[in-house]
């Protein structure tokens, strides 16, 4: 049971600001130290393209001998309130690498 | 075969450095004026974000009642030689829309 908790949660890499480098590390390590067979990238807003840049680097960079393929990429909108209390639409996106046997 | 040559052609929109709501515009009237079947939006390197965004806005705003959805999202990376010919790489994005009957 604590294999699957571990293994849910920390499939997830969020994108947010912190150096480029930080993200792409977390998804190869989630593929090489944590044996995972997916991993979901996910971003909002202005993060976006780093996540795409995030996902490719660590692929074929990082992984090129991993045989990782992007199973999916899902794009949408999230709502959520500003600092001044006013309703503002965010684009999402997430990115599903996945291993192959 | 000019109807066939035409609809090739203009159902890309390349997402770029002018105003957004440009390309809000260019996606929607594909789907209403030319009344496209698909529309592929093309985006690289730091126009990804906003590519999401133009289909998002497009599709939950302004198309909300031709029943869009999103067929597919690819993702990949292009080489390319920058000014100082020096060969580096891009990430680039499709998303694709398509119109449901």
């Amino acid at each position: 049971m604590t294999e699957n908790l571990k293994k849910t949660r920390e499939n997830i890499v969020f994108i947010g600001g912190k150096p480029f480098i930080n993200y792409v590390t977390g998804v190869v390590m989630q593929f090489t130290t944590n044996n995972a067979v997916k991993v979901i990238i996910k971003s909002r807003g202005k993060f976006i393209g780093k996540a795409v840049d995030v996902a490719e680097i660590a692929r074929r960079k990082f992984l090129a001998d991993k045989n990782i393929s992007v199973e999916d990429v899902k794009i949408g909108s999230e709502k959520f309130e500003n600092k001044e209390g006013k309703s503002i639409n965010v684009s999402t996106m997430e990115i599903i690498l996945k291993r192959n046997p």
